[in-house]
């Protein structure tokens, strides 16, 4: 048997239709996800372990398992990296206009935090 | 001391300012919640007890603090009943176009369970 599948479970994602609004509100109702979601928004797609935020492996870990069975990301295994994407086009068409909206409302909170630093 | 000032404590809201993205998202990642806000978003203000939710008292007490907290409704005391009513103004300012897009979202999605049901 292969090393990366006895290592790694297959990743599963839901379906664009069964995509809930009640998990996604959920999964960005936390400053890490928040993060990792702003940084896919501005790039195609990353490796997991190169994101802006300070919290534990496992940690982590979770926020990704979230987002990803949220449906808000996508995630593949690229030899020992796992990479990851937003899943801008379902979530779009899903949700007009809800993952602008939310992260206009985040950067915006952003830039206040800078100016009142 | 009169009756009504003993039996409920202060009801405190944040400031506009105060409010926070992540305490509004997750406030909106629940169903009963969510039934809350829709249905504040067509009145101007209404009675706790007279919401169209199927949740023990005690439950929805909970759910009207986290709505309260969260700076997603405000509430005020009339005789013997807790009016609440939707802070538009003031996440509308905060916040742009978000609440506005979450409930078309939630909209949505009550609409398309009612079509497949």
């Amino acid at each position: 048997m292969p090393r990366s599948t006895r290592r790694r479970p297959a990743l599963t994602h839901p379906a664009t239709e069964d995509i809930d609004l009640f998990d996604v509100l959920h999964a960005l109702s936390d400053p890490t996800r928040m993060t990792i979601v702003s940084v896919l928004r501005a790039e195609a797609e990353r490796p997991c372990g190169t994101f802006p935020v300070d919290v534990a492996p496992s940690t982590l870990s979770h926020h990704f398992k979230v987002l990803r069975e949220s449906g808000l990301i996508i995630q593949r295994e690229e030899a020992n990296r796992r990479i990851s994407a937003l899943r801008t086009v379902d979530l779009e068409h899903r949700f007009p206009g809800l993952l602008d909206s939310v992260l206009a409302a985040y950067v915006r909170g952003v830039e206040e935090r800078a100016v009142t630093a």
